[in-house]
């Protein structure tokens, strides 16, 4: 029998999706399950994207170019114009979801063996795609305490070697809901003008920033412009995830000409999900600040109900829909399984994100989970009393460190 | 200013769509252009798919299952069944297009350095992938005067070093239209045994069969269960290139597993297009009886046309929607450019794929095209004019070898 590769023996299984088949057998069980692991939120897609596919017009589904149809790149400038980016459509490919935009980045940017910094926790599937490239994440910690804002950028020099290529971010975060500021944007800006790095940001939650906190994007820096690449998808812009929609995004035309060889050797990203996302465009402004304002209503209420549990503590994130929780157990990993195994209340439970699986190494985020706050408040009401009860019931409980309820008490003042 | 990736540089431009900047121009200048350079069809996606769009009836258009929708898997299995091909829908992952069914089985196989034998010409983007993976695609040549039939099976074995990992193939193939027969087959068997080989298989085009020729899987060959993987996809099979959906298959659990960790990477593929292909699995057999009668109406018309051309020489294919013909020309690659920029027909002219793109050897395939025969009889009738106008007109034209003539009574016989 032939051997599978050593590549595939090193590709991570996706934390968010390695407890599925636990689930599965819960909800075989009869148990209901509160589903906090995914960033699959329950907002309806805008009625202008779904009245889009109900009237697709061709009668053959043709492929698109391979830098996606060029009405839609046309008119995705101007949504980006909203937020003061200023792009020529030729500075935009469309691709198969953010996840195709990052490995088609790094294909393009990095060759195997190269390093990427990254600040860790930081989402998963960056460890997927870099295993896929053969190139070597860096991780740079960010820290609970400090409510995982940018590591100094002191940090960041002594991690850099001739083999360090560029420095990626998620701006907003995720996993973390962390917004960086203006001013941590600049010290990025500057490190990367002295080391002639690529910058590559995440950006896929612009949408959601909020406490009238402002969304600074790396296309606003100035000086750096063949440095960066946004990486972007209309996800959760849209709530469209099956859509797989994303784009990625550079001033830099050396770079866009080679990720354009990669898009073509794929053909074209999906025509449906196009014609779905050139229609998103029209969604009105209305249907953004009522999805903003549930965002608001659910973060403030799951932070709250966290912090207020025993040994529990979760900084308040100003973007994205997702937060990191301390806990106090033993390992997240077997928490986020015995949850799914084990216990149940009134016949429910709930599903969460080991954060083991956003950091690099096997010792950090043992007692951390990611929580996505994508349910309606009836059901996160209902999953934090069920994880409230499970804490208490879980065998694997650690008396949380005393510094904890120091920092609750000093972050929620 | 940073740099791009070797591998960047090293990524071929796909030679079907690389002429496209010309034919842009070409139509700017008003030039209609018959464009039988890509795989494009123009026959309708089945109706049934199409009012499953229609009738698409979420509100939120949510990731699917890593592996595909359920339902789907389950409903694929019987789609196979009527080629007599039995399977587990875990023996199934849905992929984003045929290509990334290709990029998830070479990835999961084969590391960098390693080989991987394919019969040229092949589909010029095995080239895009194996340089994604950092695989080394090993040729093997076949040839225009045996109809591009399975090289003899000591030539496979005098590349086989320890380094191979794989075989591919393309049945019934793209670029050749040549159909493997069941003798092939079982060489191939022989072979993969004898060196534990992983066998690929790309069968996207086995509805395209002609003259009462029967397609024959590998996954119908015994013996050889772990060592095969079919990549598949439903953009030919439904006209449907668009919809990006295909399939990895495989017997093999341990491969399937490592997939699956690449699958789960990239969250999941579209959703429409899943919607879509799970409606096509009910299109009435009536669709692709018509379909293939107009298709074996069109090889017939263009294999004809192109023998009867002075210099030119076609073997006739019995299988999928290419053919592959020599013409009396110095480069086909200057040739295809200058159909674009500098020849037209009462204001029409003809793109083809240039057949250099599909070898891995720059001198070869200069006076080999590709055509694909995608469209109505009646454009293919004045494409063909264009054509043969073109070659009396072509500064480049070569007089052809004797042997072209001499190999075209004895084929056409």
């Amino acid at each position: 029998m032939p051997k599978t590769s050593v590549k595939g023996k090193q590709m991570p299984p996706s934390p968010i999706r390695k407890l599925v088949p636990f689930a599965e057998s819960a909800k075989k069980r009869g148990v209901h399950i509160y589903h906090l692991n995914i960033g699959q939120p329950d907002i309806e897609t805008p009625q202008v994207m779904l009245d889009a596919i109900h009237n697709y017009p061709d009668k053959v589904v043709e492929y698109s170019h391979s830098a996606g149809i060029e009405t839609y790149r046309k008119k995705l400038t101007k949504y980006y114009n909203k937020y003061k980016i200023s792009l020529d459509f030729s500075e935009i490919i469309v691709t198969t979801g953010g996840s195709e935009a990052i490995e088609i980045a790094m294909m393009s940017c990095l060759d195997p063996g190269d390093e990427i910094i990254i600040p860790e926790p930081f989402y998963a599937n960056y460890n997927g795609f870099s295993t896929q490239a053969n190139v070597k994440v860096v991780p740079i910690r960010s820290t609970i305490e400090e409510g995982f804002a940018l590591p100094p950028v002191n940090e960041f020099e002594k991690l850099i070697t001739p083999a360090t290529k560029a420095i990626m971010i998620c701006n907003p975060s995720n996993p973390t809901g962390y917004l960086y500021t203006r001013d941590e944007l600049e010290q990025l800006r500057k490190l990367v003008l002295k080391h002639d790095l690529w910058l590559f940001s995440d950006e896929v939650y612009r949408e959601f920033c909020y406490d009238n906190k402002e969304y600074h994007s790396v296309m606003h820096l100035e000086g750096i412009e063949q440095n960066v690449v946004m990486l972007d998808s209309i996800s959760k812009r849209y709530s469209a995830c099956g859509a797989r929609i994303g784009a990625i995004i550079s001033r830099n035309k050396d770079l866009m000409a080679v990720a354009l060889k990669f898009a073509q050797a794929r053909l074209s990203p999906p025509t449906f999900g196009q014609v779905a996302g050139e229609a998103g465009i029209d969604t009105p402004d209305e249907y953004f600040v009522n999805v903003k304002e549930e965002y608001v209503r659910r973060r403030n209420f799951v932070v709250e109900s966290l912090n207020k549990m025993d040994g529990v503590f979760c900084p308040k994130p100003s973007g994205a829909f997702y937060c990191i929780a301390r806990l106090p157990i033993d390992n997240s990993d077997k928490f986020c399984q015995w949850l799914l195994e084990s216990f149940s209340h009134e016949n429910e439970t709930v599903m969460l994100a080991p954060a083991t699986g956003f950091y690099s190494k096997p010792e950090l985020g043992l007692d951390e989970v990611r929580i996505a706050y994508v349910l309606n408040m009836d059901s996160l009401s209902k999953a934090m009393q069920c994880l409230e009860l499970a804490l208490l019931q879980y065998p694997g409980k650690k008396e949380s460190a005393m510094e904890t309820s120091a920092i609750r008490s000093e972050k929620q003042s």
